[in-house]
């Protein structure tokens, strides 16, 4: 078998990031990253990432405690005070699930585990439109931080970001994970931990209107599965 | 007293530091913001970080669990099995303390926490001379992250990050230092812990040469002070 380059790939345990494991694992030998943040479906986005991880056979993996993002506050993900919102998919702006500069916080974290183990790349399944206006999603952020990676590493350092999802929409992304075998029955994307999807939250309603619109049934089960 | 806005003031506890939240707390309300990633001198470095909290009336401050670097590994600074070198003042190239991209990850924390406290700065004491090589010690480095926090924050977020020693020689620092009185017999700048400074390492022999080029005595107990 031809050798693969190692790429670092963000993985959630969410939809999109389980597409993006996909994605990567065509041309290069996968390196799982997953950050533990506080956040309130910790422990079943690590069995997701776990599984997929077995499913990609992942020799390489770190799960990184950032719980600091607690400590910091002031999102709705990470703050017990703050409910989580029933999904409004209209809704312009900001959305209070917004945890200041994450995406900077764990592409720092993949390009120092990425500098040591030697990968080239980094995947993260972020997605311009379906990420509801947080402002390290868009492809402006992810040039800009191609840049400072290029300044702040080892001069023999060549990493870059790679975000193939960045401009698709959910059911292109279902399509996609379909065509290439993503074992999407194995991912978790509800802002709520459970046996069962909640259904009603932003990131259940986004899937489920994704796969309505691929025309395919989303293989986890859900407690409601309104149409949207 | 005229309102100063705040500024998050990253505080190691080293000398460097300690300037720089002396130059910050001269236009702005400091918050302090220190890391613990798992370096030798940990709980030297928090008792100087609380100290000079203490000199200056701090009243925001975070103190963030940053033990990632350790599991990342790949530095003397973090990995046990790895030695502090003596020092070598001549050395070119990268020093095997090098965290990869430790500012970034530094920075990434700052700005999150910046973003929820309403702060407008970031300062950091990062000198590009002194830092023998670190690629993300560079005014380069920090220009490109500012594109980034742009890019990556809220549209009404303006937060820049201010790097006031960057072109300074350690004389210098230290002459600003006293005319600031910034409580410098507080800082601790050694890579080892303990009551006294090494005097041996890279860190105590660019502070003690910085003295010695100002004329003056480094207030902190060394065991040796050679002379460099």
């Amino acid at each position: 078998m031809r050798h693969k380059p190692l790429a670092v790939v963000l993985v959630s345990g969410g939809m999109d990031s389980c597409v993006t494991a996909a994605i990567a694992a065509e041309k290069y030998t996968p390196a799982f990253l997953h950050l533990n943040y506080g956040q309130k479906t910790e422990q079943r986005e690590l069995r997701a990432f776990e599984e997929i991880a077995a499913f990609y056979g992942v020799k390489k993996k770190l799960v990184v405690d950032a719980r600091f993002f607690t400590e910091i506050g002031g999102s709705s993900l990470t703050d017990e005070t703050i409910p989580v919102k029933k999904a409004d998919l209209d809704f312009q702006g900001i959305p209070d699930s917004y945890v200041p500069f994450r995406n900077a916080n764990i592409l720092a974290i993949a390009v120092s585990y990425a500098e040591v183990i030697g990968a080239v790349k980094i995947f993260i399944g972020a997605v311009e439109e379906d990420s509801s206006g947080y402002p390290d999603c868009r492809e402006d952020f992810y040039r800009a931080y191609n840049r400072v990676i290029e300044e702040g590493t080892r001069p023999e350092t060549h990493i870059t970001i790679e975000t193939p999802l960045i401009h698709l929409k959910k059911r292109e992304i279902i399509e996609r994970g379909l065509s290439l075998k993503a074992p999407l029955e194995l991912s978790w994307s509800c802002y709520q931990a459970g046996d069962e999807a909640c259904g009603v939250c932003d990131s259940c309603a986004l899937r489920l209107r994704g796969f309505a619109e691929a025309g395919r049934e989303d293989p986890i089960p859900y407690k409601v599965r309104p149409r949207y």
